[in-house]
């Protein structure tokens, strides 16, 4: 298997899908990715999800809810005509959907804002539970039933073609009433079925039960295609919607990263491997479209626009999904991959070496610490690597995840766990709103010789350094400069990081993509002045360079 | 429904569970979670966590991997002599486990480990999958089978008498072969079959069947309790977890928030609140022995020490998952709760009022904001509300939630949104290693007065906030200094933000217990100066005060 499509996807017809064993993908982060509390996008940021989500080969984006506001309709306007116009070379475009409630009015904004795609599609839709029916709609079963009619048959009206019924809270809803419904609905002109489990409420071998029971009870189901919308208030949203396809639904709604309202909605990127990885032989051959290796793309990207930060275990996309930690478990990593891992990191688009995505903490051997210092290009002694490694079980049993950045650090400390050459004697700055700042800066070597330099910079911190650097006289690079994030009141203590390298250090590129090898260094300095502290960090960090030059 | 347990939880016999529907829950937080790249924990947090653990209700605590280290051992050891030896009224203690592989040193140490236990369990485990046992045991089946049966009687011999055998990659092994093993263990003197999906493969239906088949097949089944351990590599490690309920496992093993190894465990708040909400009607009435109102509690505790930060829309115990944000949802909310929610947030241990879930965002209505600013101590005029919400939906059209700070620095900006009261004149500090800092001031008010004061202060920006001070006249706390995190290199621009209110503002506690209610006003400054951005975030704070004042 790559990661590319495995089969080609069948010509676009919107009641019938030419090939059984095709699945579609209805993406809907634009519109309830985006009811995620917090997750609104700005509309340049929604065109390009769209952009991404074509790349990734979703057959179908749902691009908003036009009536919401002007900013939504002019998104799902912009998507219609941008994304939604060009075909590629093998004839795909994505189908573009507008949401819109059960009234005239939405119905007609939604068609003005897709009809210039050349696959729109419109999605009115409607509660059909006793509870919503009851006391959100305020209407009767008869009511929401003629509502429903009407409203697909107005659609159509409008020169609509493409046409998906919603039964919102769907998995409440009563069967009978569901079979009636989807059955009007069908004769009225839709042409696929949305059947939503709102409030994620429902288990697999349930919901699966109620697909297949509108499968066989719904008059004219042959002329329609069955999708499924899954929450996951319960942890259930994934397993459900695949569950489904087994039941004979064929439109699967998701989105990237699984965001959506309260606990979100089933996750593109679990439906879609769920098949890569089982569909084949345990569900009789089901397969996607998507191109699976713009996964991780299209996640981090939404991750950003949205703001809905993932946590490191989230399946497939999570920082960890790939990452093993535990002795035992990377023993049998490197004597077969398969021992952990199904799927492989390429597959969602991650380009590494195959021993990258080990994690060294406190059960992590020596081999593996040897190998990943060599990886990060540093050929240590065996004895330099036993005492590396002894520092590294220290730290490793300490706290948390041991990192590159911590391993350069550990090798550096490790060549320079001694005396300081440089030491602070003395420090005087004068900043303000004259644009430039000054320090007067006393440093003392090893030997008690005092050396005392000026200098002026941008602000306290720059003209600081700038003056440790006049006495030092080496050519250094802040890498990174970084305060603790809050602090209440103003004379708390602040601490500082500072992580600095060898301007113009040699900057060889590893097998793995990310990371230059070069040596780092880092310091920390704490205390009120947040001056003070800087220039100590900093010169934490210069004494371990020094002596690592050494 | 309340939150405490809905039933009694049956007499604790290791092989037997007096009532056939009841379930009980194996938290491996402290195990298998702490596995999670980066999620190591220390000894003490370990105990606290245990300790909580046993306030949820657990029936059993895998402590730990003795094994791994002596800092290991001493965790489940101090676990198991305090966590496990207090029985609570009702007769209550929880299981502690150790982990061992199937050798007579791990199981020995293990033991050592747990036997002060009132309930002490081992967990020896191995793989039983042909390609774990190819590539990683490099052992034959009948290596394997002579193995497990020998270290299960060898555990017993030790004198313990509740042992959980592990079969690891359960999922990809061999059916026959399991009935054998698992029948073999059984007769040496296990009392529980672990069933590992270790590489998170499998789906509901599948899995579901793999543990009927156990039931049905293996000898002596009758005299042993069925647990699984899923992992979610494919999302469905919960769905796999509550569909092996309904084939017949009576010990379900979950971690805290999901963590562990790569996409985690099945989290504990997914299973138990699945079982709670369904287990009565759907499931035929399983239930834990869980006490879900210590829910949240835990998960946030397991956050915080293991460092694994939760998604906002991760399932019941993310930031998000009770919360509502769309028009349509939040208007079906105040006419019933029922239309978007399944579970109520005090079940998990929330104490909020009810509209508190809701989130302010740009599909929100007028009157959920009014209610807002009324919950948060606000008591505006119909035209004050007006003109709030049309700049709320300004800033909620431009991005993301908002928040009650950001609603209230709304109302503040509402009454001050005139030209400032101060500016900034002109200022000069100095500061350095002589332990205090001093900084001169000028500011110049609307009509061009000019006051120059002067202070000392612990640092540049605490001097130039009392030069401020000194001029001002007002009593301020300052409730938030932050500056922004991370920069490369030192004469980049640092953007600090202020929050302030004022000095022993009335504080009184609204019915949400979290929120004080007084006034605070917010402020920014950038540029290259650390402490000129601080003195121009902290006026803009104190300027807006000030108009709120007048």
């Amino acid at each position: 298997m790559n990661g590319s499509r495995s089969r080609s996807r069948p010509e676009y017809i919107p009641a019938h899908i030419p090939d059984p064993s095709y699945v579609r993908i209805l993406d809907t982060t634009l519109r309830d990715g985006e009811q995620a509390p917090g997750a609104a996008m700005m509309a340049e940021q929604k065109l390009r999800i769209a952009r991404q989500l074509a790349k990734l080969g979703v057959d179908v984006i749902e691009a908003g809810f036009p009536s919401a506001s002007q900013e939504d309709f002019n998104g799902v306007k912009m998507i219609a005509e941008e994304v939604g116009s060009k075909y590629d070379d093998d004839g795909y475009v994505p189908v573009i959907v507008a949401m819109c409630r059960c009234n005239e009015k939405d119905i007609r904004t939604a068609w003005e804002a897709v009809k210039e795609a050349k696959r729109p599609r419109l999605l009115p839709f409607i509660a059909t539970s006793p509870i919503h029916m009851e006391y959100k709609l305020r209407k009767t079963k008869e009511e929401v039933l003629q509502i429903a009619r009407s409203m697909v048959a107005f659609a159509r009206s409008l020169g609509c073609r493409d046409i998906e019924f919603g039964a919102e809270d769907a998995a409440r809803s009563d069967r009978e009433f569901l079979y009636q419904i989807f059955g009007e609905v069908i004769e009225a002109g839709a042409t696929t079925l949305g059947i939503g489990d709102t409030v994620g409420i429902t288990m697999p071998f349930e919901f699966g039960k109620l697909i297949a029971d509108i499968k066989d009870n719904t008059p004219g189901i042959e002329k329609a295609i069955i999708a499924v919308h899954c929450h996951n208030d319960l942890g259930h949203a994934t397993a459900n919607t695949i569950e489904a396809t087994r039941a004979g639904a064929r439109q699967l709604e998701v989105t990237v990263n699984g965001i959506g309202e309260r606990a979100g909605n089933a996750a593109l990127e679990e439906v879609v491997m769920a098949l890569r990885c089982r569909g084949d032989h345990l569900l009789g051959g089901l397969y996607t479209g998507i191109n699976t290796k713009h996964i991780l793309k299209t996640s981090k990207m939404v991750e950003e626009y949205s703001g809905m930060h993932l946590q490191p275990h989230k399946a497939i996309v999570g920082h960890n999904a790939f990452l093993h930690e535990s002795g035992i478990h990377q023993d049998g990593l490197l004597k077969h991959r398969g021992t952990y891992e199904i799927l492989s990191p390429e597959d969602i688009g991650y380009e590494r070496s195959k021993e990258a995505n080990m994690v060294l903490g406190k059960l992590s051997g020596r081999q593996v610490l040897k190998k990943r210092l060599k990886e990060l290009g540093y050929e240590l002694k065996e004895d330099e690597v036993k005492s590396v490694f002894q520092n590294f079980k220290a730290m490793a049993e300490k706290k948390k995840r041991v990192t590159d950045v911590d391993l350069k650090a550990l090798v550096s400390d490790q060549v320079c766990d001694v005396e300081p050459i440089w030491k602070l004697g003395g420090l005087e700055v004068t900043c303000g709103t004259m644009n430039f700042s000054s320090t007067t800066i006393e440093l003392v070597t090893m030997d008690g010789t005092t050396h005392v330099a000026c200098s002026v910079g941008k602000g306290p911190v720059d003209s600081a350094f700038k003056a440790v650097d006049l006495i030092v006289k080496e050519a250094v690079k802040v890498l990174e400069y970084s305060p603790n994030t809050v602090t209440e009141g103003t004379d708390a203590t602040i601490t500082i990081h500072v992580v600095i390298c060898k301007e113009n250090a040699h900057s060889a590129t590893s097998t793995l993509n990310e990371n230059t090898i070069y040596p780092t260094f880092s310091g920390s300095g704490e205390g009120v002045d947040v001056v003070v502290s800087s220039v100590e960090a900093y010169l934490s960090a210069l004494n371990k360079m020094l002596h690592f030059k050494q």
